[in-house]
């Protein structure tokens, strides 16, 4: 099919939030879309799951945008959708984290087009970034802080000392967090976009269940309150960076210096920063999410598609996908107030390989703390030096270790 | 011509920092490209001021990179390849803020592409996240930072009380600045990016000549450190805003509150936000210049180019060009140490509807000072006011002001 006519009809599958601000959008720019592509852009067609039919939609479409959710029908409408010769753009990241290689097969296979820049951080064009702008570099390593929910909710714990009940509380009464908001909380939705962003940056098929996740749960205010004196702010990153010849995607609570430049990131926000060694870092940071936001992504992707092909990626070096790697900690210990506590726990940490870069000793008695920041370290060593000080009588609570980013650029 | 042997040749005009660059890195992901786009780039000759013939060159290639910088003969040399059917990548930002619509036009008219994210910003992908991932926003505004050999000034002064001679002299020393700095420090390289950003995301012809610009010979380390007192940074800023129907283009040095996502930029890195009501914000950060960095996003185009067609900006709605903004103002001003002088200031600020938003007095005697930020006012009232001013008996110095970008998100 082609715009026969100068139309170009847009087959929309899904009306929550998103589909219903791309049907809000779409007029808006429908002449301006006009004149940068010849044709003008319409809806042929809305599903939901009330009315409309999806082979009809489909037979009357150029484009399907898929803003469904979910797994099932999103994949089956996808498949179909571009084994029909359509192109699709979806802002669907469980779908596209595991599903990924089928759909991506298919549209290569089919010569359409699958876009996806809605599916992570919002109208930030990482995805455009890392297939086009970089794709004339080797990427090395790319931090996201993913998931606004969480990034709220750190941002307020911060701000204001807040638990995390009473954070996420806020974050649900100011829109920022859903009813039910454990996939955010529990870093799984962040997880989801990293195997995206990680397929991407490195060429490799990375699906969900390879990406290793923790949540911000167990994160206690005092722990923030303790790493503002070290400098530290804390964020839930995403990681995925070439180790050798191996890649490591994972998902976990992390302290940033104030030179990062994730750490400035607050509030709902999203941002992503890419590290290659021939062009240092790029950053990226906008809305992370919303309504308008991702209908507007989706609709750079509409008139990309209606331009002419991006390339779907290809896989190419396939590189093993590890899950030990190296992290420098933060670590607080409620200790009973003797001598001799530092220094045993001093010696526990060596004989791990576990090197310790600045300590500071809290309170008196039996609020007595150590509070401490280690040199990076194999995280499996460091666990096992963890459950050894976890055994130690001279500790009156369970060690907090929490994963401190390193300032490794200029 | 097509890539009949499987191969893509490339004629690389001009062998400087960026050119060499380009040339070795262009090797390094040769088997990738091939991978992505089904052919394999190579250099089909290198044109330098020694050695090679356009001609030939230009005959052996699909596509031209101009890589010689200024206006003759890379003008030339672009529009005979593009009229030669030959897509062309360039760097040149003095081109294209100065010939920039007889360059699209042409490259409409051959339908070849003419790409140039290396022109501003280097690697930060800012050219190709206008054209085509906010092509489906309506931008307000757009904020950059886009001279890194200022930026990392401007930081070096505030980091160690630098005068501006001194901090420029360790910029050429580290090879941030050239040993004729003056198109970066008078603002007049900014000017230019500018032309280029304000073309792009407000669809509006926009020349070289049309872009006011201060450049920040003129700052004085104590205006840095009385900022700091008050919460602010320092830089240079670029801004292209739609004014009801109107667009301003400037470039001049401007206070940033702490919240600001351009606060954060230190050294010479590079960053541009973009506003629309659509999406809030999006902001893109990463090392300016550099040879490796702008080969890199010269070879994203050149790699994008070889898939197929991007589009050429189109002009559309054609917005007037002003000068006379709105803009809050830092003022300092040098006085006599006798009663009644503040109160002679705020009477003729308040006569041109200047409204003071926040004072200090500094110093005794002959040392005595007014620190203040003034709400933001049209800008030809402010200078009137600064006129009288500069008359008054009670001043012992010219007055200073300097723009404050005021903080408008959220």
């Amino acid at each position: 099919m082609t715009g026969s006519e100068g139309s170009f009809r847009i087959g929309l599958l899904g009306h929550g939030t998103v589909g219903a601000a791309f049907e809000a959008l779409l007029p808006k720019h429908a002449e301006r879309i006009a004149l940068i592509t010849g044709m003008r852009p319409e809806i042929s067609g809305v599903l939901t799951r009330e009315r409309g039919s999806f082979a009809s939609i489909l037979e009357r479409s150029h484009l399907i945008v898929e803003l469904i959710g979910g797994i099932e029908p999103a994949r089956e409408y996808a498949l179909r959708a571009m084994r029909a010769g359509r192109h699709v753009v979806t802002a669907n990241k469980q779908l596209l984290s595991q599903y990924g290689e089928e759909l991506w097969d298919v549209a290569r296979a089919e010569g359409v087009q699958l876009r996806f820049e809605g599916a992570v951080a919002g109208v930030v064009p990482v995805i455009r970034v890392l297939q086009e702008s970089l794709s004339g570099a080797k990427i090395d390593r790319l931090h996201g802080i993913v998931n606004g929910t969480t990034n709220f909710i750190l941002s307020e714990m911060a701000r204001t000392g807040m638990s995390f009940g009473e954070a996420l509380a806020e974050a649900q009464r100011l829109g920022y967090a859903e009813a039910d908001p454990s996939e955010d909380v529990d870093g799984r939705d962040a997880a989801a976009k990293m195997a995206i962003l990680a397929r991407l940056a490195f060429d490799t098929p990375v699906h969900l269940d390879q990406v290793r996740y923790e949540g911000i749960e167990q994160i206690q205010p005092d722990d923030l309150e303790y790493a503002r004196e070290l400098g530290l702010g804390l964020k839930l990153i995403g990681t995925a960076e070439r180790i050798r010849n191996a890649l490591s995607v994972r998902v976990h609570p992390a302290f940033l210096y104030p030179g990062h430049p994730l750490a400035s990131i607050g509030g709902p926000f999203n941002a992503v920063t890419v590290e290659s060694n021939e062009i240092t870092e790029i950053t990226m940071s906008g809305p992370g999410a919303g309504g308008p936001q991702t209908a507007s992504a989706v609709l750079g992707d509409v008139i990309s598609a209606m331009i002419p092909p991006a390339s779907t990626p290809p896989t190419m070096s396939v590189l093993e996908i590890v899950q030990d790697v190296v992290s420098a900690f933060y670590l607080h210990l409620e200790v009973a107030d003797r001598p001799g506590v530092l220094a045993q726990v001093a010696q526990l940490l060596a004989r791990h390989e576990v090197s310790v870069k600045s300590v500071v000793q809290k309170g008196l008695h039996d609020q007595a703390r150590l509070v401490m920041v280690v040199h990076p370290v194999l995280e499996s060593k460091f666990e096992r030096a963890m459950e050894e000080i976890a055994g130690l009588d001279s500790l009156r609570a369970p060690p907090r270790a929490i994963r401190v980013l390193e300032e490794e650029f200029g």
